[in-house]
């Protein structure tokens, strides 16, 4: 029986390929601090659970394909607030963000179809362009600039025939990039000028530490048609396990064949549904009072990595990555190291290593993405191990 | 910018397609009797809201992308029951079947593939295989013969180089045929013989009104390489809004690439699967009931659809579907009209035109499915509707 050859060019996630060996060193009792994951330790807002609990229907039934229309109503409303008008039939709720991405991706891409991604990129990305047949063509960065891509002549450059979208995480994973409104000026430019979707992955929205009011690709209206809009319960309101995201554009077309699709999946789980149109209920202090906590985690992550000598890692402005340059050789075999060999106090330290999040072969090898979503205290040691880390293996593996 | 030509290729769902009509006859008085789409009025086990009202966690996490091992447990224990055996590896959860179906048609589809698929079938199929780059090769049926198709050189006669698998709805989605056990091992010859997927989509598995043990093409172990169980607990536990399914195989191989589809859309949601793996607590006075329930409303209306002159019909034996030829000239017409012109009393009746079960262009013009999903009081005047109905339009449109 044949498989698939779009399948057989995806990979396994690279926020998972240590999970056996992490496994391994916990039975032979090492504490593992997890910093290679984007799973927050913030309590899920209370209204979810009450909404759960006070749940009468005797059937649990099918919602309707494009959402529940409560939930819908809480997407309009929210977006309303950040000056961004969008109508019931300009939103599909979705099984997640992935789910949207993945509508999204088998409605815009052909075989051959290039999606333009600032590199490094969420790894999940390749998985969805690959099997709708298209691929990522990789907008270079490096650390040392910051990770920064939005200028013009950059990203003008990777167009082709092939390019179909340009797509963003902004704010940005795995680096913490948030774009400037010039910045997100200068891609929707490009976008307009050369026909292409423009599609921002901003489920990280909340989270962005300098000042300012919440930014958006669709509150650039000159490109309301080239805009689609990713989006997400998960990381908002700390409830990644309720998978209840949206697909938002403004674009009629677009969202008529997506509707093809939301509809051959009958529909989105319906009591996480009806929690999550609670969750937007939660208001200004229930998002003071969650990006203070990630600020305080972001400062004391990036003061101590800092520190670490030979590491290069600009100041993260958003979301609750970084990504950092390494003084190792080679950023998989350290993990594997931290893992099977280093111990401080029968504790250890993982995190996401880099290669897996660029398409260039050979880039981000001394790389890693770090997740700040461990409390301030787990956070401190689990940087203290990094540092302990880092200065035994060049000493006792690279010599160095 | 462009749209994908798979998802060019794809329709909206044919159940729905009347929605708006049903809107507008109910805003103009009418009560409409639903008997076009499958969401029964079964009540959903309470074991299921019990989870909910209990869960404690204080944060709303991913589950493990291959599923929750509670979940996975529950599933492994029920499968052990019908004398199947899979290992956990052998399983990953999915939202819903749908999903089960989307990620194998990704990894088992090139741009021209072919599934063999008994036609009139379960519409939602086209788009999934479309968006694979495959297309539907049917195997044709006729309302006389009772929409069988279990026969060897039929199948043989449709497969060529680009066939890939055979995939069946067993008990029949619209059609409501059983496979009997040797019909069953042609499907197992057939896609043996020429080395293709056999595709059970088993989801009605319960709702069989003959005697006999539970069936499921896993059964068959000397195809165990060949053989995918789609399954769900949607109709099984009257639960459709939970999203919760399962794709099932002993093929390491394609469960390994299963797998990277499954952790690029990260998880199912946390607490629908905590919820289902209660459901499988419910026993053997559970199915009964409903089966008895559902065997009513087959019998119901099975006996009154036979006592319309014109009418081919072959009793059903599973799920909660019947396929019908009506004496009207198009049954998409017919509707529209009893919609739109008729009404007894105030009311009027709604299933689910024939054409779009079928790829064939003209076929199933004159077929409607009928979902037996409303108690039998309502069931009956349902059908009363449809009698009074075809006379008058037969009368008053048609002319004869």
């Amino acid at each position: 029986m044949k498989l698939s050859e779009n399948i057989q060019k995806c990979n396994l996630s690279p926020m998972r390929k240590f999970h056996p060996y992490a496994v391994e060193a916990e039975a032979a009792g090492k504490k593992i601090y997890h910093l290679n994951i984007g799973q927050p330790d913030i309590k899920t807002p209370e209204a979810y659970f009450q909404v759960l609990k006070g749940f009468e229907q005797p059937v649990l039934a099918y919602a309707p394909s494009p959402g529940l229309p409560v939930l819908v109503e809480a997407l309009r409303g929210y977006y309303q607030k950040i000056g961004v008008e969008f109508e019931a039939g300009d939103i599909i709720v979705t099984t997640g963000g992935s789910e949207a991405l993945q509508i999204l991706m088998l409605c815009i891409l052909d075989p051959g179809s290039e999606v333009l991604v600032p590199e490094p990129f969420y790894p999940n990305y390749n998985t969805m362009i690959n099997l709708a047949g298209g691929t990522i063509h990789p907008i270079p960065t490096t650390p040392e600039e910051g990770y920064r891509y939005a200028v013009k002549e950059k990203i003008e450059g990777c167009i082709n025939e092939n390019t179909r979208a340009i797509m963003v995480t902004n704010p940005g994973n795995p680096t913490g990039v948030v774009l400037s409104r010039e910045e997100m000026r200068v891609l929707a430019d490009v976008a307009k000028e050369h026909g292409l979707y423009i599609i921002g992955d901003e489920v990280y929205r909340e989270f962005v530490y300098g000042d300012g009011p919440l930014a958006s690709m669709a509150q650039f209206e000159d490109v309301e048609e080239n805009v689609v809009i990713i989006d997400s319960v998960s990381k908002r309101f700390s409830a990644c396990g309720a998978r209840v995201g949206a697909l938002l554009s403004k674009n009629k077309g677009l969202m008529a064949q997506a509707m093809k699709m939301a509809q051959s999946r009958l529909s989105v789980a319906t009591l996480d549904q009806t929690a999550s149109a609670a969750l937007y209920g939660c208001g200004p202090e229930y998002f003071g009072a969650v990006k203070e906590e990630y600020k305080k985690r972001r400062d004391t992550c990036y003061a101590m990595i800092q520190k670490i000598p030979g590491v290069v890692c600009a100041e993260p402005q958003g979301a609750f990555y970084m990504m950092a340059a390494l003084p190792v050789d080679d950023a998989e075999k350290f993990q594997l190291w931290l893992l099977e060999e280093f111990e401080d106090n029968k504790e250890t330290v993982m995190f996401a290593p880099g290669g897996g999040f660029y398409r260039t072969p050979g880039k981000g090898a001394n790389e890693v993405r770090i997740a700040y979503v461990l409390k301030e205290e787990d956070l401190k040691r689990a940087m203290e191990l990094l540092k302990k880390g880092i200065e035994t293996y060049r000493r006792e593996v690279m010599h160095v």
